[in-house]
């Protein structure tokens, strides 16, 4: 929280602003105001100081806090004036509450900007971190009452509303988008002269535009932020005056039926004609789709949608855009664009208003996108000192990993394994697939829950869930956690060899050909997981790990401190297990956290605050971009990481928290130290 | 012409660049277009001093300049090297000339800049007046050469192209057009990474955009100027590059077909619940239709059309912009826009490139438009010390009238009858129609030509003509010649009334009612001018001097030093006989011009050198707006200016020019000065 100081004469009334912090010396008869903005705290006013949109307002408390001691005493604000009783017999202000725009400093006074009406909106996230997003929107609602058509001064409508925006809001060279020079006339004689107009002022080296109005006092302005993922698309529909998430909701990537993963929609561009264009129409249709179905659960008329921030990952962003993405499937994995993109939300059609703006976040490299950047900017690796890996598995997995000082990013080619694909019982979650798995250390036994159930597979009723379901396959997730409790079971080996001995043990261990697999259900579908699968598995996550050793090698570090899961598999997965697998390197488990939809947050951030563009833009500028495929090292460190977990790397964090099973002798320096537990030791306290 | 010094090392070089006299010393080695460059000399150049374009030719003399001798030897510029000679290869270079970018200074130079080439062309004008139009267009072709996508530095192509523009042009904070965006990728690879961008600079306050791009080097960058008119839109196609006006046309407005004059345009919008979409769209197409004539005329791909400046009375601006027209019809005629209107061509759709921008010069007031903002920008009263008149007639007249110190406008309403409307044999100029009218002193026999004939009506072969064509009726111009010459024949008084007491002495008075009127012509019709047409006339003309009067007390003058006649009215009426009628006041008969389409000529200035927009902006900011509706002294000019020729204002210069009747007794001071000849006198001499 920083404290700004503004040093006025000693004689003034101190004023301080809560929760920023921030404090100054103000004239007696400074509006609150004023004195909020001299100071930068964001206090939102439409009606730029009328006391008729009612949204400045502020809590006031009063007192010596030089002492920090507050008075409660009435004389150190002005008393509640005409145009505030106006307001109030129109509309309820609370109790404490004051319009900001018209009270008036008359001593010293604490200010609480409550965070419902207006500034410093907290965004609730279902994950554990909270980010206070100070408002400052590219969108800004202005007021203004415009002089009548004067002969003797025959300068026109739109011409005279201009400088009513510059007397009143400082905006002196405006731009108007051309959809509304046709409207300017109606507009200001339909709200008598008064007109609300939403100035878009993102780009600090442009000129300011006039890119919506409405007659008289328009008091809300909404925007969206928008995750484009290849299989679901995200969106927060959020009001740019009080920074309220309205709406949030999720679809499916209707390109899912030109492919299922990332490739296969590069190939169907590559193999038709239209193949392109019915990409980014579907997508876009998409987009329109859930604005409209934000827009109805937050009962927000979409005209009064005016922003959208939109991330994604390479190969979506520039579908959306209408972009080839073939260039992305191949070497060099050339970006048409990287920077930020500043588009209009017309040129794009996706049922907003007319002259609302898009920005796309900046894409990092071929395959670390505007999803990744996203991320960064909502965990913020670059704000900390701490040494920070944030991971997004798909198809490939995004990784940046580092701190306040440098930052480096790769991307990983996992392979659809973690999604379920290429594994013999897999499956997309949906109900009826296997969500959970735990399996008995000594009798080899799973219990397993599915989706659609609240029930463990060994509790009374699951049959009955069941029974309904059906039990259909193992989901991304569930497969991380089978083959690491069949780890952790002993049943494979460090290798990812599945034992046959202990088919001896238990019937749950099948032979195969030459192979063994492990019966985890038998029933209409009978699930394994084989050694091919425990191959797909050790392969996917070498990659990723490779991938991130990579970059620990590049920033020169051993161990890091926080790790960061974010996309839909990162909400779903145990962190435990991906650690025990060693898909992820060691650290406190403490530290590691699946922060769900940090793509989305960060495009919330970005839509409710233009200094998180030009953050992210800045960030995105400084990361080193590591390809893989160009580094000599990667292999090495891909077949170092097919191990259960990694031959060459101890997790001692992790060992803390985990029995592991005890490394293959000669691959460590088994000095009989507390982790080093054995099989047996660890049966026999069972 | 401004000599612009620049004071190097006086060891260095001296360069002189003609025509513009611009000088400065260099040191040994600096290319003549840097030289150029840093003295403001516009030397075009799209490759970048790659010296492929062949834009940046210039010819060379050189020598001793400073003591006004040029030397003939050959050491003073260096030697054609490797790289001009490759374009000489493949294009020719005229003998003499050089490409700028390549030869360096080697001593004292004189540098011609060519006119054909490039730079300061000479817009060639119908009319007397030749005005240099430097050029300094919006638009702005930019080759650059883009590094390949490179996975070590995973910028994208969009982004590495404007590190180019920024390296070699000076560029660095490029926008990009948004349907430009998914063309980048395809447009580099095709041009094997060598690109053409063309960039659009208009607002200096806002950030340059890049517009248009093509694969390797582009060399062709066109505008349009057009003027729409209510009867006529008139359009130059000009190269952006070179200056050179490649084709003129023009059609009648389409938007006749909704009513001949502007208010009744105005009316039907008012009556019709589409008029205003039908007018726009019909003045919309007609411009599209104008723009592919004048590119099939020129041979030039419209997809080259990459600017459009455009200029028209307040009506026809707003109608274009697609704004309800309704306002201008009433009180207090208020301007839906009156400043620069900044806009694409994609948004009007008029046919040319996707990425062109449109410019309209700001209005004036609500009946003086973008028009007579162009024609003012072209005859420039305010750079002149004089006192000029600029007047355009319509159904309503555009007057301007000023010079460098101050200047005021109005519009006064003349009402249809310089057009021929409400003249009892009034018709449009068209084959057929009278157009010019010589009537005899003595015998009062008229003689005329009629428009599609070369003959007079009493020369041989005029009967065949006639024949061909009918002797239809009077055009416009005819109408003020006719009237004017009943005045100097002395069939119609100072006060206007036709003199029935000539009926005696000719047939050509014939008594119509309680009025007399003189046969023009009669055949298969019959041709009259009545006592209303002249009535009509008196009554236009009066509101347009008495309009020209007002402005001259606004400026306190008593006279004015020149006077220039634009339009098409303009264009066909001889100034004398305007003067004679008393439409404009006294003048030196030299100093009074038709200029034509200056409306059309300041569109090209605008388009050809944004310079011009700036200053016709800043001009029409200061330009002082007089409502002759709401000034009291208005109706006692319009009263006072009935007469033929006005009964409060001497015309001495015009009467030094031709033999006007004497003044009714008791109207001036009689005081017998050569100027005051008897109507007998007159008889006498001729």
């Amino acid at each position: 929280m920083s404290l700004e100081g503004r040093t006025g004469n000693m004689q003034d009334p101190l004023v301080l602003f809560m929760p920023s912090g921030k404090r100054g010396r103000f004239p007696v008869g400074t509006t609150v105001l004023d004195a909020a903005r001299q100071l930068g705290v964001y206090v939102e006013s439409v009606c730029g100081g009328r006391a008729t949109c009612g949204r400045c307002q502020v809590e006031v408390q009063e007192g010596n806090f030089a002492k920090h001691q507050i008075v409660s005493s009435n004389d150190h604000i002005s008393p509640i004036g005409p145009k505030e009783l106006r307001y109030a017999e129109k509309r309820t202000i609370p109790a404490g509450r004051r319009l900001s725009c018209s009270a008036t400093i008359q001593g010293d006074l604490v200010i609480d900007v409550p965070p419902d009406t207006v500034v410093n909106a907290q965004v609730v996230r279902k994950a554990a971190i909270d980010i206070l997003i100070e408002r400052n929107p590219a969108v800004q609602l202005c007021y203004v009452e415009v002089d009548e058509p004067d002969m003797h001064k025959p300068l026109g409508d739109l011409d005279r509303m201009k400088v009513m925006l510059d007397r009143d809001w400082g905006f002196d060279n405006l731009l108007v988008s051309q959809h509304l020079i046709p409207q300017v006339q109606g507009i200001l004689r339909k709200g008598n002269w008064g007109v609300t107009a939403a100035i878009h002022r993102d780009l600090e080296a442009s000129r300011p535009n006039i890119i919506a109005l409405w007659p008289g006092l328009h008091n809300e302005a909404y925007g969206i932020a928008c995750d484009i993922g290849s299989t679901t698309i995200a969106m927060h529909l959020v009001s740019l005056l009080s920074g309220r998430v309205v709406a949030s909701s999720g679809m499916q990537n209707p390109q899912i039926r030109f492919g299922e993963d990332l490739m296969s929609r590069v190939s169907y561009v590559m193999m038709n004609a239209d193949g392109r264009e019915a990409l980014t129409k579907a997508v876009r249709d998409a987009v329109t789709e859930l604005t409209a179905k934000v827009c109805a659960m937050g009962g927000v008329d979409p005209d009064n949608v005016l922003d959208a921030v939109i991330v994604g990952n390479p190969i979506m962003h520039h579908l959306f855009l209408g972009i080839d993405p073939t260039e992305l499937g191949q070497a060099p994995f050339a970006l048409a664009v990287s920077g930020a993109v500043h588009t209009w939300a017309d040129d794009l059609g996706i049922g907003i208003n007319h002259g609302a703006r898009i920005y796309l976040l900046p894409c990092i490299a071929g395959h670390v996108g505007a999803d990744a950047a996203g991320a960064t900017l909502a965990e913020g690796p670059h704000r900390q000192d701490r040494m920070m890996l944030l991971v997004d598995v798909g198809t490939n997995a995004e990784i940046v990993l580092g701190n306040r000082e440098r930052l480096v990013a790769a991307s990983s080619p996992t392979g659809p394994a973690f999604e379920g694909a290429e594994i013999s019982s897999g499956q997309r979650a949906a109900p009826g697939a296997i969500e959970r798995v735990r399996i008995d250390r000594d009798t080899l036994e799973p219990r397993f829950r599915i989706i659609g159930s609240e029930k463990w597979s060994d509790e009374d009723g699951f049959a009955e869930d069941a029974e309904k379901l059906g039990i259909t396959g193992i989901c991304g997730s569930a497969i991380i956690e089978v083959v690491a409790e069949m780890f952790l079971a002993g049943i494979i080996s460090e290798d990812g060899v599945v034992d046959g001995a202990m088919a001896a043990r238990s019937t749950r261990i099948v032979e195969q050909g030459r192979t063994y697999a492990y019966l985890l259900h038998e029933g209409a579908q009978r699930i394994l997981v084989t050694q091919n699968d425990v191959r797909a598995i050790q392969l996917a996550k070498a990659a990723l790990y490779a991938g991130i050793r990579l970059l620990m090698e590049k920033q020169d570090v051993e161990k890091v401190d926080a790790i960061r899961f974010a996309g839909a598999f990162g909400s779903f997965i145990d962190p435990k297990y991906a650690m025990v697998l060693g898909l992820i390197p060691d650290c406190d488990l403490t530290e590691v956290k699946a922060v769900g939809n940090a793509a989305g947050t960060g495009a919330l951030m970005a839509l409710l605050n233009r200094d998180y563009r030009r953050e992210i833009e800045q960030t995105v500028r400084r990361i080193e971009k590591i390809e893989t495929a160009l580094e000599p090292h990667f292999q090495q460190l891909f077949v170092n990481a097919m191990a259960l977990p990694n031959k060459v790397d101890p997790f001692p964090l992790l060992s803390q928290a985990v029995d592991l099973p005890a490394r293959a002798q000669g691959t460590d320096g088994g000095d009989g130290s507390p982790r080093r537990r054995s099989r047996e030791g660890r049966r026999g306290r069972s």
